[in-house]
């Protein structure tokens, strides 16, 4: 680490801040990166945690592992407390502050429950390896609460899952939620019949997946349907208590509550001053990533607001994240080079999501596909994407024995129930 | 399930009760394994997760899983509260009380702080999955301190790692932190130099892993002392708080302190009454594993106190724990056959340990093995008794990985600090 080296600060290990710090490998520069996790998180296969399909250390690989050949990188373990861009620095909980000389802002979105902070307790997000393993320790803990106490004098047991949020999470959840009680736990319980439980989908707007095209909504409700996901519509949920949710006149009686429904910017990013937000807090930036009137902030990944010059707006997606990371890392290069800055171009690689084994839906540049093909093509990208080469043998190795047992190996209850908050 | 069928209760899922579950697949018997876990545990890898090697999930395999196969046994996930001899009956925290004809008892022993209950908060032990992940985060998390800490004014950081025990737990605990300091995270800190990390071996008696023969102690103190561990002999332990540890005249300042000393009985199998127990709580038991005057109550595993008939004193190691539990589920089928009841004939498998890579120790009947042979024979004996292919390949997978590449993967902070307890 050259101290009379520009200094560049990475806020956030995502897809966003780890494309800037690695594209940053061969600049005149030395980098900073800061995470309050040790670990990088392919949170698109987050949900498999939580069904307990993948392990959590199969998809997060250390930071320090990912970036230790590149020396002009330290990495840092601490959290954001705020940016002042006055004085060109950053706050850190632990360390106290650090100059820089560029920012690149990457902290992601968090949680978002409208407003109704309270619901946080009883209807866990999906943003974390914490949240993920707490998620499945509800959905394993309440097959076997239902098996102790069925066949006792009140032996009506029932188990009712509410997912919230009609996205691809809350498809993907939903979905390998059904395949856990139809089909991995079928054979397991003596006394409970673990294919009753209810499985429901909630979401407050028409359709399914909404950034998706309307035929391919359609088959992906099919799907969930088939694979025994009540599909509710048209339902915002109005309120969640530790034993109940309610979406129009319908209440439900449950506790096992997953919220995929909504996101927005953390505390962090909201103490930059002098900038424009959207409602969810991301942050509406020029058309090279920079914030208005300070050519040395760049915003990236889910943070960014932004419609391109190709007039595309830019998507909360891990490709979007990584493309911006990295066009981030290049304007920092050519303004020290004294070259001038690019605006952003977007490069559409696409959407997809997976139903279920076998089931998924992808659409790139108006060719739309579904069923077994889009699934593969699902696998294959993913694992491409998957960070470190002894990951991706991990999961293919996991994936062919679930495909071809339907044993799903992480299904480990772990951890006492969580007396912390659990979404930071 | 026959309700008609005489009904065995198995308590605990670990290598002695689940053996005994197995055993009785094809007797005429319903069965009840009973285990607080939904998983059975692969207890002699557990230094591994802690060391960061394997991510939990490759030790463990559902309980439900293991046995889904064998119709005539029910799982209930559940803690045992007490055994009441007089009344046949077990009764549970959760279920209520479950009545057998049969009893086995595998419930293993616990950590033993030899009366110093307050030591447990500051020197976890090394006995489940989550105790294992708390010792990872504790490893982990102060490497990352000591890179936030190193190079501001107070500069001479350091880390300090006490694992008190000297038998095979604390000695490839040890050797494994040595490993992870000196090797895999060599050139992951920019500031902290993480090869300087301390780590001390604590042991009250005069030579490691007493078990074994002397020239084996002294091969795994070189070699441990080659790794960069420090070895403390004739050292009982007579003080621990929140930052320190005192041994003799030396107190060590630290808060990175590991217990592998002692175990001993939890409360639920000191409530059976009318035995004999040794020191530790482990009881006494008859030739055959059943409890004087009892023949319907069988102890196996850790538990067992016994001389066998050919003079073995039978240790508390897997190979031991499995055959003990095979032994009393026959005998329970003799018993319900009106056959004679057997002694119980131990075989020894003999005993081994690994003190890091590539160097391991090994002995039966006289033979005595160490280094790279001794190391491959452990390898090969582990992954044949690891429960689940599944599993297997993903331990072998991640072994090949470490040993070519220096890189252990698991190596991921999750969980917030404990606030509970950790030694149920």
């Amino acid at each position: 680490m050259d101290e009379n080296k520009p200094h560049v600060v990475v806020l956030g290990g995502g897809f966003a801040g780890l494309s800037a710090a690695k594209e940053l490998a061969k600049a005149n520069v030395s980098v900073t990166l800061v995470d309050r996790q040790n670990h990088h998180l392919f949170q698109p296969l987050l949900y498999q945690v939580a069904s307990g399909g993948l392990s959590a250390t199969e998809i997060a690989q250390p930071l320090r592992y990912i970036l230790s050949s590149q020396t002009n990188v330290r990495v840092i373990m601490d959290e954001v407390a705020g940016i002042d861009r006055g004085n060109r620095c950053v706050s850190l909980r632990k360390t106290g502050s650090l100059q820089y000389d560029y920012l690149v802002v990457g902290l992601g979105l968090k949680t978002s429950y409208f407003g109704n902070d309270a619901w946080e307790a009883h209807a866990p997000g999906l943003k974390s390896l914490d949240e993920a393993t707490e998620i499945r320790r509800r959905i394993l803990m309440a097959f076997e609460q239902a098996e102790l106490t069925q066949g006792s004098e009140d032996s009506n047991t029932e188990i009712e899952f509410v997912v919230v949020g009609g996205g691809p999470t809350g498809v993907e959840l939903s979905g390998s939620i059904a395949e856990l009680s139809r089909k991995v736990l079928r054979d397991e319980f003596r006394r409970f019949n673990a294919t009753t439980a209810k499985i429901r989908l909630i979401e407050a707007a028409p359709r399914l997946l909404p950034v998706f095209d309307e035929k391919h909504s359609e088959y992906t409700l099919r799907e969930l349907e088939k694979m025994g996901v009540q599909v509710h519509l048209n339902s915002p949920v109005t309120e969640i208590t530790d034993n109940s949710v309610t979406f129009g006149d319908t209440q439900i009686k449950t506790n096992l509550i997953f919220w995929a429904a909504g996101l927005q910017a953390g505390k962090a990013p909201r103490t930059l001053e002098g900038v424009t937000r959207d409602r969810a807090g991301r942050i509406l930036v020029e058309k090279d990533l920079t914030i208005p009137n300070d050519d040395r902030v760049y915003i990236v990944g889910d943070l960014v607001s932004l419609v391109d010059c190709k007039e595309q707006r830019v998507p909360g997606v891990a490709p979007a994240a990584m493309q911006t990371g990295k066009h981030a890392a290049q304007q920092i290069r050519n303004s020290i080079q004294g070259k001038p800055r690019k605006a952003f171009k977007y490069f559409d690689k696409g959407n997809m999501a997976t139903i279920g084994r076998t089931r998924a839906i992808a659409e790139f540049k108006g060719i739309k596909v579904s069923g077994f093909f889009a699934w593969i093509m699902w696998l294959v990208v993913h694992l491409l994407f998957l960070v470190g080469m002894r990951n991706r043998i991990s999961v293919v190795h996991n994936w062919f024995w679930a495909y071809f047992t339907w044993c799903m190996g992480a299904r480990i209850i772990t951890q006492k129930p969580y007396s912390g908050t659990l979404v930071k």
